[in-house]
């Protein structure tokens, strides 16, 4: 049945724009038709990187992002104006198409568009970003994504204990932009040489048959992340809860409350009341230890008021391989956290190895075994299949992966973020690394690189080939009569602004960054700080409103115990 | 394993308080401890029902019920202003007991307290107004069961679109009477003459044991309800959604999101499209009615704005084996409900019989097929296990149950709702049918039996035996130096304030009751009745602020098409 919808990618064709400067959004022809067209490619005088990383003060770059979000809101502001269209043109076409597919068949997927489409994959900060600010008058947006929706990742470990709810996180892709067809369905191969990605949906039929498609592209986006690293630990997947997915929130929230319940029944023997209330988190990042710190806030205060008896025995406890936590804070700001970790009761153990899970105990190297109620993973991340599937299959990425582990992969980017030896694709955020000057995993890289992307598309500069050897991405140069290329020449620059978490008992630690500069703050000036900040960067009005509501709601009424 | 939980209901024993009137809540012995006690069921004076029903007058059962509510606030307020004890004795002999039962294997729960022990089983409506209004000074109330919190039923089906949330509608027991000792586990079996609850863990430990446990009680309340009714046809089990706990909502809603991406699709079939999109409604009741209605609403607004090229394909059916919708409506009301659903696009079809339900179709009485999406059932309720278990131990109720089917059993109660044949037993709500004039099974009723029999006890009373040639309840008069008993006088009276119903595109029809005046309104009038009286319906202030700040929310955002 899968096959029907599998469209042969022969017969794929991407119409152009009838636009003079571009049969494709990556090839650059004649402006005129007539004089034999210049190609950045063959352009001797096309710049190509010698000199990086860029050097750059803070102040330029501080400068040129402010502009470029004033920019980004006007545009934004325009598309609200816009009407909706009642059918666009590319979907009315998805639908006829699949008409003419059933009379025959096996049709070829083959979309028409007056604009050039651009395929994001992935829902996550770096294409949410870039959907929000890429110009729909301009360019067929596509997203296939496996999730519908955005989440806000910094707060999932606030919603895995109801501090704020699970849907106040998230903001569906069909509202982030309107313009911008969305599909639900994950990319499995991508086709860079032919520019065609397939696709399998998320949902299955009753019979469990999950349609396929193709897609053929001008330019490719991929912003799909990464998966949770387990290190080849036995039994991670099978008992651990993660914290990447509003998914994992829900399990876990509904854990806990299992595991409260389970240990107030009558007849609960004290060794298991003390499992059951024992809460393990794997890992000593910002994740693992906001979790631990907002899981002992909900213990402290809303359980001990309904569980007062089973207070004794609740333990939670943080385990970390390294020699300390939170290794991207400094040295002061560490002790900071684990002060309020030890005022709080929340046990740190550092230099501790997990060598395997089983369903009721952690298995510590050196043979030490702590029983569990609810195991919480959090250690780190790795390559996506695709990613991977890339990285293997075109040799400028195998040659940037040096032999490292497959698992490890990350698609090797140019300043540009464009994928190196690909044409028309950009990789952006945790499945990518900068070549020579790699950045952070973190949600501000992913989410100032979609911005910067695609302002870059807007500005139509057409992306060429990726690599450090290859001349930059060039437009047309406007008001020129001459047939004459203008490069871009602005690389991805990030501005960071510093680190932040949550450690519990309202307080937090705070390192701000400008430049060389910095600054470091703790305790609940910088919990209100770090308040101010996670509101200020919602997505939208309507999921501030909403997290805002929550936080009134939990400190009111206390957060909700129902388990459903 | 298991069984080293389960107490040998021999060795439990139930101390009685140290009071000179009763040694449990049900036998009343001396007063002074010397004449022989009169015992209610060897007094010839004792009332016994004669005439039943007994008429009362509307305004006689109203003046009743205003003044009873101004009591139930007074003790609420009273219990709001205790201190919450940081360890209630109960619970630390739960703790204490269970590790004795740790060093010799198989200790008896025996559970002691100064007060009477009442069990309630259930936390819907019957059993959540009992626990809010029942007197936690003068009872030690132990409610069990499998789920920790109430429901606010009727706006189960706006929850499953997203118009209100779900944690919106639930309130856990543990906060709506914090005195309350609330154990998560079913009650398997009640051993009426033993005075023993059997109850068994609603979560494993993860090698998949349930803790079982019994309790002693004083006196028991069941308010358990009853499950989905499937009449015996084939597949409703395996592939229909319902509508009575909050985990039907959830996956319904998450379903119908399903349906729209799979439909949205690339390379999906007309077939298919128009099959995912029609969404089939079995029962033509109040639940129904208004899951269709607010379906449709969640179709026109939201899903048309983010779906426009589905819409032509979207089917709302709903089917009905009786000859109208909304039976329990006036005519006049029925033919409204008809007429909004012809002009917002709901096909009501009447007369028509589901016999089977496969994984994609539903097959009607005279063969006809209709292929779904998603089909809701919501046709009617069946008894619990433990009903059947009860009416089919108990003579009077075997008598009563006169050969019926089982599966339609209630547990027949006398006007003051105690289990006929049963000691210190009360049933109420759905699975209850009062002797002599049955009421209908809705909310409203199960809600004021809860409180009344709360009262009854808070003033009291000892229940004795359930019948109606048993017996009044009774305790000793207060204020006489004389053995004299004080039997009940106030049988149950149901004050029926009316129906509503929603029936989409904000409009709503009401049937007003006043003894035997009634009272008609439909439209939008209506509809913010329906509001305001589900609004002031709510158990308590949260869920209040909590359900309008939906509706607000859902308003001006829309509602979340996040599918997770």
């Amino acid at each position: 049945m899968a096959q029907n919808h599998v469209r042969e990618a022969e017969k794929t064709a991407v119409t152009s724009p009838p636009s003079k400067a571009s049969d494709s959004l990556g090839k650059i022809t004649s402006k005129s038709g007539g004089s034999p067209p210049p190609n950045p490619e063959d352009d001797p005088k096309a710049p190509r990187f010698e000199l990086w990383p860029a050097e750059r003060s803070f102040s330029e770059v501080l400068m040129d992002k402010t502009m470029d979000t004033v920019g980004d809101l006007l545009l934004i502001t325009r598309r609200t104006l816009r009407e909706l269209p009642k059918r666009s043109r590319i979907r009315a076409q998805l639908r006829k198409l699949n008409n003419k597919g059933a009379k025959n068949g096996n049709a070829p997927l083959s979309l028409k568009s007056d604009k050039p489409i651009i395929l994001v994959l992935g829902s996550g900060w770096g294409a949410h970003s870039l959907i929000k600010v890429i110009d729909t008058e301009k360019f067929e947006v596509l997203c296939v994504s496996p999730r519908n929706h955005f989440i806000f990742t910094p707060m999932l470990p606030s919603s895995a204990v109801g501090t704020v709810e699970f849907r106040s996180l998230l903001e569906p892709i069909r509202i982030s932009n309107p313009f911008v067809t969305y599909i639900e369905a994950e990319c499995e191969v991508l086709d860079v040489n032919r520019k065609l990605a397939l696709c399998t949906s998320t949902f299955a039929y009753e019979n469990g048959r999950k349609p396929q498609f193709e897609v053929a592209y001008d330019a490719v986006v991929v912003s799909v992340g990464e998966q949770t690293a387990t290190f080849g630990v036995p039994g991670v997947m099978e008992h651990c809860y993660f914290l990447k997915e509003i998914n994992d929130a829900v399990g876990l929230r509904r854990r806990v409350g299992q595991c409260f319940e389970l240990a107030a029944l009558p007849g609960t023997l004290e060794a298991d009341r003390k499992k059951l209330l024992r809460f393990i988190v794997v890992g000593g990042g910002p994740t693992g230890v906001e979790f631990a710190g907002t899981l002992r806030d909900f213990v402290r205060g809303d359980l001990a008021r309904k569980y007062p008896e089973l207070m004794d025995d609740v333990e939670v406890v943080l385990l970390q391989s390294a020699q300390s936590i939170l290794t991207q804070f400094s040295g002061g700001l560490q002790q900071r956290a684990l002060d309020t970790f030890r005022k709080t009761g929340v046990a740190v153990r550092t230099g501790v190895r997990v060598i395997a899970v089983t369903q009721d105990q952690v298995v510590l190297e050196g043979g030490e075994r702590l029983e569990y109620g609810v195991c919480v993973w959090s250690t780190g991340n790795a390559a996506r299949p695709l990613v991977q599937s890339i990285a293997g299959a075109v040799p400028a990425q195998r040659e940037a992966l040096q032999g490292r582990n497959p698992a490890a992969a990350k698609l090797a980017v140019d300043p540009f973020l464009r994928i190196a030896g690909v044409r028309d694709a950009i990789a952006l955020g945790d499945c990518s690394r900068l070549s020579g000057a790699p950045l952070p995993a973190t949600a501000q890289v992913a989410g100032q690189q979609g911005a910067y992307v695609a302002r870059m598309i807007n500005k139509g500069y057409k992306l060429g080939t990726g690599g450090l050897d290859q001349p930059f991405p060039a437009r047309w140069k406007e008001s020129s009569d001459q047939e004459e290329l203008e490069y871009f020449s602005k690389p991805f620059a990030f501005l960071s602004l510093g680190l932040m978490a949550y450690v519990g008992s309202d307080q937090a630690i705070t390192q701000l960054e400008a430049g060389k500069a910095s600054f470091s703050l703790a305790g609940y000036l910088s919990f209100l700080l770090w308040r101010s900040v996670y509101i200020t960067k919602q997505v939208s009005t309507r999921n501030r409103i909403l997290i805002l509501f929550d936080w009134v709601k939990t400190r009111i009424f206390g957060r909700d115990l129902s388990i459903y």
